[in-house]
């Protein structure tokens, strides 16, 4: 077999390199943030962009047992009380596109008008506005704007603060604030939320769009695997009793 | 249906608390590495504390593309390459008893050490004299003990000298140097590898058997995500071909 | 790398063969119920094995949507729409020891409790006097017997009459009985459970413990499948809504 | 919580009926495969449907351990020995899109093929003709047909002719030929292959574009506990040596 290439980690028995870093170095003088970032990016963070980084997965490590991704892992730990893993996994397998997937979108957005700018030689704010007008036009939701209640999600105001106070904001960000504005205009406000908030902020800090998708995951499994730890300690095997109506056929016979 | 009970996390539209703390506030002014520890012990460390346990992550971050976590991860990337979510929950599978569950057995022998010394009054010394001739006896495997070459792991160095710098050391600690030196003395040379030393920080730290794999998980995550990311970006789809020997039965036809 | 070795199944680009038969000839002259047989124990069933290997296949295939397995591959649905392989996977994973997992056990009772017989040279009857007066002692619940309700599951009369009728019947199936006869003597009535009657014809079938649970696995996922395609076909996105009750520290400010 | 409602299985402690019919009834009188096909049909199938099934699921039941299915799953239980459902759910989330995910592309484009042929009162050759051309100016793949290597996969020839043998062939099979047909003329020889040929089936069967995915998931799980089991019987934990090759930074400092 050929052998698989990688440029993320070189490691024998005794010594671990990621990107170059003498794991042990790392340990001594990096964050566990730090060494994310860098197994996503190739370098190390700034201390502004740490700050940032830290408080993007801290934003999204938990949302309490009843999010899909908490509660597919208990119900798994309640059916298998012996794999703490299989549990944790079901908990990643619930993070898909309607469940943490509006980052991988969102950012997918930010990066095409942020091309689109280019190309064309266009304002991010004309940019937005065509990309709002042909949403509307096609009926498609915008990703990382709106929310299901008429309210501000606040982890959005301190995550774009932030991003000011240490200068890390630059393009996405202000690519969703044009956004904000456009919608506004032209279809009704759809104020940034968490999703839009982290997208903009990932793709400033050089992130891709399928990585914004993976930080959710990494972030999220710290507060799963809370979750599967609570369910263990606090809760019997098999516990979950789920309503069910049924609906269907008659009882019939075989012919 | 019964609401499901949780002390971890309380959420409305609006806000999340974890364990008390509103998480705007750990965003602004705490780290991932201090999120993940409050989550899993209901307070944030102190400095210190959260040093090592940063160490600890960095530690089993990532260990290239070749350990069964990442390469079950690859696989799957390399046969699913619209799903992100599930190459990680793979590499998250992957790490079972034989592959990162070391922390788990090596914690739940420190605990029981330590329970036995209490109950029976005697040091840790003896303790482990009495649990490695035991082992001995039934020719049982000492968890986070010995090396596959012999050469001491740097990462353990690193974690045990941190631990003494900043205070962390407990009886956790104590107990596996006083099997290291009962392993001496009764069978042979076995050092205390990085799954050993990892054990008894985290038990020094306050945290149960249990949580020492689920938070190997999180630690590795972080790695298996990076390998996915590569695989996409740089490897075609179906690319792994693994030689295959059959040496089954003979053709034979349906009587 | 060395090749893997395997004994299952020779295939190049054209012709597949499993345990020596083309597959071509199994598909024309076998069904899929003797192929999972073929896959696992290396030897196509007989007629009357068929049957009876069909009745354990249905009798577990599906339980509703509120069983483990199907609430999870549910609310993983809910989360992910586009990956209809992660939810029939967190299906899979709630498959543990407490659901789905009894048949393993019970098998490995049987088997153990066979060995024991002729180990000692005594009768079956004798052999599950001593097996459930240990468990009594030990306070050891017994795998495969006994029932939430004090009402007779149908499937096991059903699978104990087809065992009979097909002549399938042999040392598994005479242990089961006597341990129910056992149990009555020296605890109280606890009859014969569904996973109790499928341990004993899988034993007398010729599979090993671990294979029960796979067996359960395989029919299990027909019904998974079909509960995740009701799942996308009839309802929402993030539907579920888990009613959540906190009961964990008061807010408090980081200091 | 509001009741999940279902279709499909009514059930309580005592009785399960699927689709009406009693769970006991199909373990007496129907097949495994019966059961899967009404679990995702509704209806039980006749004689002839059912031959058609049982040969599409036995012949995506195994193609060896370097399959990415069973590759993954016996990487899990390398590094997992304790959780068999761990490794079999790492081998069914290797069944995306590049592997196993044809038959989901292949229906959808039979669905689609039909749908214009009908809405435009054209033949199914016009419309394929038109598909082709299409496809050819996109420089799309076309699904379910065209080989790595220049000869036909025996299980196609075997499909078509059952299907034929038996009645079952309509539509399905007849736009998957035109297919074939325009290919050639416009393109080049590009024969149905077996993803192709159990897509026309599993369509004249009555199934759904995505119902085809998860009859190979079906079909396939009964090969990975098989290679699962083996893994387990015949190798040794963390038996895999996967050789890497490291090209990326050289070791550097942290600043």
């Amino acid at each position: 077999m050929e052998p698989w290439r990688t440029g993320i980690t070189a490691s024998d028995e005794t010594n671990i390199h990621i990107y170059g870093y003498d794991v042990t170095s790392l340990m001594r003088g990096a964050t566990f943030t730090d060494t994310i970032f860098l197994l996503h990016q190739g370098r190390l963070p700034s201390k502004e962009e740490r700050a940032l980084f830290d408080a993007i997965l801290i934003g999204v490590s938990d949302h309490g047992p009843a999010a899909p991704s908490a509660a597919a892992a208990r119900i798994v730990a309640s059916g298998n009380r012996k794999s703490l893993e299989a549990a944790v996994a079901a908990g990643v397998l619930a993070m898909g596109d309607a469940h943490g997937g509006a980052a991988y979108d969102c950012m997918q957005l930010i990066a095409d008008g942020i091309a689109i700018a280019q190309r064309d030689a266009i304002s991010l704010q004309e940019t937005a506005q065509r990309v709002v007008a042909e949403a509307k036009a096609a009926r498609r939701r915008l990703p990382g704007m709106g929310h299901r209640v008429h309210t501000e999600d606040p982890r959005t105001r301190v995550l774009f603060e932030m991003a000011r106070a240490y200068g890390v904001a630059r393009e996405g960000v202000a690519f969703m604030q044009a956004m904000e504005m456009s919608a506004r205009d032209l279809i009704r406000p759809l104020p940034v939320n968490i999703d839009g908030a982290l997208s903009a902020i990932l793709h400033d800090l050089g992130f891709l769009p399928p990585v914004g998708k993976l930080i959710f995951i990494i972030g999220r499994v710290a507060g799963v695997t809370a979750q599967v730890m609570e369910e263990h300690r606090r809760e019997k095997p098999m516990r979950v009793r789920i309503p069910v109506m049924y609906d269907g056929p008659s009882p019939r016979e075989i012919k």
